[in-house]
């Protein structure tokens, strides 16, 4: 038959060309399709069913914390656009803009969304009258636009689809108590959920969000030593607030500003799930996101009462997780590609012999270790196989973020490990953008990622220009 | 306090003026809020949650159907909306386009999407290749844009959230199969989710969507008598296919070109539930969508033990239905009334002497008749009771479509009805468009909604030209 001929298609090797292997992955998994939109991607249904699930979860967590899910106009009147200076400033250059509507043309031009800052400021400035409508605690799920010259799926489109955390509050200590807090759900989730472990911390002036009075990151690191910025959290004080004359009576009658935050992670994170936990074969899938989670691959189909037990235990395990029993006629070494390639966190093979001891055998994806285990409690023996994964795919890429995690001291130090060693380097700075400048061109590409919450002090002086340091900063290339 | 001077603000009785009726609803149960885009709105908590639990309900129907979701871009470049002359002839009246990108002009200008029909061929292009590709039952959720020129909130706006189907099938029979089942889903949904009935059927040729060979609708009347185009089903044939060259191998090996449907509802149910069920103290919410399910509202909150026992029973409803217990210091007066206004199905009173008597009060939105019920079993009694509410939706909505349902078997009896009784017209046409614009001009807008599955035979005349009739077409005024 025409199918059998098919088999798993090679992915390039991750240490021949990593930048390949990943657009094998993406396309071979079968997670987008490219379009005829220059910068614009086809999510395809697996791809899909991986966002669903992080949209399930994360919504899960928002709401937990008291937010609720809006829904803004995708077009920004470019007046509104232009009402905080900074934030104007920031985003015009990669804007999308509708000039024709109704085959006329408009008279005022249209921005599509970069980000919904000023949507959710006109909105508030309808809605907050007294600190009684205090905190706003909003966001919501929608594609964005950014325009872009060089683009790779999931991790730098045209378009885009996030969610956009925007709250408003009575004082700067709330607002900021906020800030901190989403980010520490994000990290929250990239743990729990994505098993992936980041280095968190604030951004400097330079890298910040454009109006934002501070800007906190997560920056988890890819297999290659490459940070990926995995979602942002920013405290903007009250500059919106004024540029858009939002006022709240408090509690002691007098009229104030109210202070405000955004947040927000995309579809991004796909891309930091296939370059965190991805190997030669393919995709491995965190398991809480896996949208096929447990693969169950007949052994000798064909031999009566195999397929009729295998589709016992599917009924077992679909009660509690997602579940795909291949009864197809691909070959039996062909499925174990496949499902492997596509990142399926546990395979569970089953044959006659199997079941004529009341067993069946799992198979890690990570450690591809097999474990025979009774079907008497499958469901328990699937639920910790694949706790293991979650756990052995944490572990691998703590290692990995420890291993390529440099320090350097001085300034040629900084210019070697930069050069020869892939990852992270902690090192010392003034507090100068000009030195930030400085290695990044020195470097190709070097720039800070973040101050961390806790610094430690490796030196006196700033790696860079010699005088003295006043941060520890992490730096590193970024996607 | 300065809410206790806060009342429950007054809405325009249906009587006096529906379009303002509606206006008030829109805004007072805060379900949006107008933006400063034109056209564009704002959907406020409690309106996007309505719209998540109709997403919630309705994705669980098309998964189980075995359909997948997908995520296309939101721009169509020109040409590739031209590849299919009549569906660009129907669309090109009311795109937004995009000519600005990065600041340059663009060499070829963007559609923002007002349907994705052409993208999806597209991709169906790269992805379909033999029988064995085949159904492709792909669906997505997201936002559209038709620019309008007069718009009201949920019902007629320029840009709108939506769900579009999007299938390609091995031969016409599938096709058509598919069609029907689509529209039979919404069917459902409409009446055991909504509690809203309606007529369905085929559009006439001059009513159907702009590419399709067959559009099939379901058609609710709202309860001024005006009809809502409430979801459509499109059957397209092998049209699109052989515009964007997608062929496939069949099983006899012979090429050939797949057939297609396209099916999608959107943010107007939202218009369509206010239509329907509300009245002059504001909305009615089917309970099944309904963000709040169940109001608790304490009587005499001050007194020792009430709120304690409020807090009990919300904690045992929270388990089984969406509930909030409001403890507020707003006046007993003002929660009726404020829960009454945002369309809760359910009030639950309870006061120190229900609480000596074991018991609390249960009173319906719909019917307003309290009843007082036990609290040993008040998960039982509050779903029954909430069952209630949707079936009195059900038949009172019934009852308003078959009052308004008249029947005219001559000309004039058409243009008498058409002026002096609301609602929907059978009668019997010639199948001619000449006879829809002339009836559609006389009347001011009456337009046949569609032909119905089950046809009665009223008389053997066009109710227009006095020809030969072909059809019973239901004919009605439309939002």
């Amino acid at each position: 038959m025409a199918n059998d001929k098919k088999m798993v298609e090679q992915i390039t090797s991750m240490d021949t060309d990593f930048a390949q292997w990943y657009t094998d992955v993406v396309k071979k998994a079968e997670l987008v399709d490219y379009s005829g939109v220059k910068g614009c991607m086809i999510i395809r249904p697996y791809g899909y069913a991986i966002w669903e699930n992080i949209q399930h979860d994360l919504d899960a967590r928002f709401k937990k914390l008291g937010h609720e899910n809006v829904y803004m106009p995708m077009f920004i009147p470019e007046s509104l656009l232009q009402k905080e200076k900074d934030h104007v400033a920031g985003f015009a250059p990669e804007c999308a803009i509708v000039t024709i509507g109704g085959q006329n043309k408009l008279s005022e031009r249209l921005i599509v969304r970069p980000t919904s800052e000023t949507l959710f400021c006109e909105h508030y400035k309808n809605i907050i009258h007294s600190y009684r409508d205090l905190p706003k605690l909003y966001n919501q799920w929608c594609n964005v636009v950014r325009w872009e010259k060089t683009t790779r799926p999931f991790l730098r489109t045209s378009e885009f689809l996030w969610q956009e955390g925007h709250t408003m509050h009575e004082n700067e200590e709330q607002a900021r108590e906020e800030t901190l807090n989403m980010l520490k759900c994000y990290e929250d989730f990239y743990r729990e959920t994505l098993a992936i472990p980041a280095v968190t911390g604030r951004k400097t002036e330079k890298e910040k969000f454009a109006g934002a009075k501070e800007t906190y990151t997560i920056e988890p690191m890819m297999h290659n030593g490459v940070a990926l910025q995995g979602g942002t959290s920013h405290y903007f004080g009250d500059g919106f607030a004024r540029a858009f004359d939002i006022t709240y009576t408090d509690r002691e009658n007098k009229i104030c500003y109210p202070h405000q935050t955004s947040w927000g992670v995309s579809t991004r994170m796909i891309g930091a799930i296939i370059m965190t936990h991805g190997d030669d074969n393919g995709l491995i899938l965190p398991p809480k996101v896996a949208p096929i989670q447990v693969a169950i691959i007949p052994i000798a189909q064909h031999k009566e009462g195999v397929l009729e037990k295998a589709g016992e235990v599917r009924d077992i395990l679909a009660n509690n997780f997602r579940v795909k029993l291949d009864d197809s006629d691909y070959s039996t070494g062909w499925k174990f590609s496949q499902y492997e390639m596509k990142g399926v966190p546990l395979r569970l093979e089953l044959g006659p012999r199997d079941i004529e001891n009341n067993c069946c055998v799992l198979v890690s994806r990570v450690t591809r270790e097999k474990k025979v285990v009774s079907l008497d409690n499958i469901a328990e023996e699937v639920e910790q196989a694949l706790a293991a994964v979650h756990n052995e795919l944490y572990e691998r890429a703590l290692n990995n973020l420890s291993e390529k995690m440099s320090e350097a001291r001085t300034h040629e130090e900084f210019l070697d490990i930069a050069e020869n060693k892939p990852g992270f380097i902690k090192a010392m700075w003034c507090g100068d953008s000009e030195c930030e400048d400085q290695l990044k061109d020195e470097t190709g590409g070097v720039k800070s990622r973040c101050i961390p919450f806790v610094e430690e002090k490796l030196a006196d002086t700033c790696v860079c220009c010699g005088k003295p340091a006043k941060h520890m900063v992490v730096f590193g290339r970024q996607y």
